[in-house]
């Protein structure tokens, strides 16, 4: 009988996001042994920024290699596809197409390496390690500057038969409704409850309404952390601002409820900063719009974890369960 | 070594809708070996149609039970749960609040039942003997009185955290729209795209248009049969009465595909005699509604059984299956 040794195995986690890239080494109570990061937006061509990642990650591997088995590497990325391990068209990162990512990363690495959209990686790293421990049916819904997404459903994320499962920021909450900056849809969840969305609704309703104490900011400065923090002051304008995000943000909810029937639904992100603001309003149009049978039983809460840490922790648990 | 000799086991499949109870025999290949039905509507109390049930099948157990293995009895029902076996508030059955379906049914058959809803019966019948046989990940929508759905991801049906998950009819398409005439919730699915809500567009077109064909008959004769003839026959509001449904349709699909990114989605019912006339603009709008990396990707595809019958195909199946 030969018993694994689970303490001496390790694996690397990697988050890709538009911006930043942050990886850790993580083993499998999910503790990170080490972290780095490095930017993304400065290589625009993927072989660079794997060049740049090798840089900085190897030494890592060779530490830890001494004493541990490194047992792959997991990726967390925008429009990542677990099935191919490509990441595709990913409208926020600098590197355009399909991207054999996964492969690469084995070519350069050595090691094997599975790749998954970024929101489904923090999914995984809640259930494992955070706020979803223990449930087999949850959403997280990640509201940034984008609103992503991760299903799970009897304790497995929903992949879909292509791998793109869980696009729930680009669907549709108002039919013709805001068009949105990017893909050009109208009235999606995203184009409303993404922090951008927000700084629109903000805009808009400072221009109606002279008395509100967002006019005395410079446009460039409305978003959702000015928002906040005129809310806080006590201005209706303000508030109303995350009113009217937090009813688009929970009529979404309740369609989502009545798909999978989660026990719990996560929040992340920098918008949910705003707490009640957004809260509130999301919970009661949430119960407004769903059928009895669900009302009153879903958890809205929000991440125990930091974003990247939750995807890194997911992305590296990735390579365990493949 | 023991081979189990599946040809001789056999189980119970039953279709409980709001008017008939229809079920039958079926053994592994999904051969239904004999058939029958019951009024569901003339038993004010589930005890009387668990009795009357009980008379029409007993004599098929004992004549299968002769010479094969009768393993149990699966039940498709409105609102049935597959976690708790009951059925819970269903609005078209005579049977209010929460009943033990299953429970009631083993005490009175000495054999074990399994309880789901009926659109996940059909729609696991297609995915073993249907249109979806060989597919993961689909959704199957029925387009009739109401609209039901049943939801196959990775293989398994969606359940949620209390089985209840797939009540795609409900989730809401256009916020502040059309009141639901049982639900009270505006915009939902149901109130567009069933027959049901097909019937109140239809009135409402002909009202505006007096040279409607649809104006030939009498209020009560206005139903999707009708507005087909008309349609048939090339009547312009009639032709419209259809785009506008399908279109709704559509909307609501390219959400559920942002959702699980199904292989195909299956549709079933009455609505679906109306073919191109709501098939083309749901294919239309699904499609304008979808992210680039969903587009002409999804089949949208009729179902190869009665709907009955991939019930209770799929009801017997969950015998084995659980």
């Amino acid at each position: 009988m030969s018993l694994i040794d689970l303490s001496k195995h390790v694996a690397l986690g990697i988050d890709i996001g538009g911006t930043n890239t942050k990886f850790g080494v993580v083993n499998h109570r999910g503790e990170v042994l080490e972290k780095g990061n490095l930017r993304t937006d400065e290589y625009e061509k993927v072989e660079d920024f794997i060049d740049a990642l090798y840089e900085k990650v190897h030494p890592l591997i060779e530490k830890f290699g001494k004493e541990k088995n490194f047992d792959g590497i997991g990726v967390g990325a925008p429009n990542g596809n677990y099935y191919k391990g490509t990441i595709e068209q990913a409208p926020n990162l600098p590197w355009k197409g399909v991207v054999p990512f996964g492969e690469m990363m084995t070519a350069k690495f050595g090691m094997p390496c599975t790749v998954t959209n970024d929101a489904n990686a923090a999914a995984f790293g809640e259930m494992l390690f955070g706020a979803a421990r223990g449930m087999k049916d949850f959403i997280m819904i990640t509201l940034g500057t984008g609103v992503g997404s991760g299903i799970v459903a009897s304790g497995k994320l929903i992949y879909g038969h292509d791998g793109f499962a869980g696009e729930l920021g680009h669907t549709i909450v108002k039919p013709g409704g805001r068009k949105h900056w990017s893909t050009g849809s109208e009235g999606s969840l995203e184009a409303y409850a993404s922090a951008t969305g927000i700084a629109i609704t903000a805009k808009k309703m400072r221009a109606e309404f002279a008395e509100s104490m967002l006019n005395q900011y410079p446009e460039e400065e409305i978003n959702s952390k000015t928002v906040h923090e005129c809310a806080l002051k006590g201005d209706p304008i303000a508030i109303e601002v995350f009113r009217y995000t937090g009813q688009k943000l929970g009529e979404a909810l309740a369609n989502f409820v009545m798909f999978s029937s989660p026990e719990a639904i996560l929040l992340f992100g920098g918008v949910i900063k705003a707490g009640d603001f957004i809260l509130k309003p999301a919970k009661l149009h949430m119960e407004r719009n769903l059928l009895p049978i669900f009302r009153n039983k879903v958890k809205l809460v929000f991440s125990e974890l930091d974003e990247a840490d939750a995807a890194i922790l997911g992305a590296s648990a990735l390579v365990w369960e493949k």
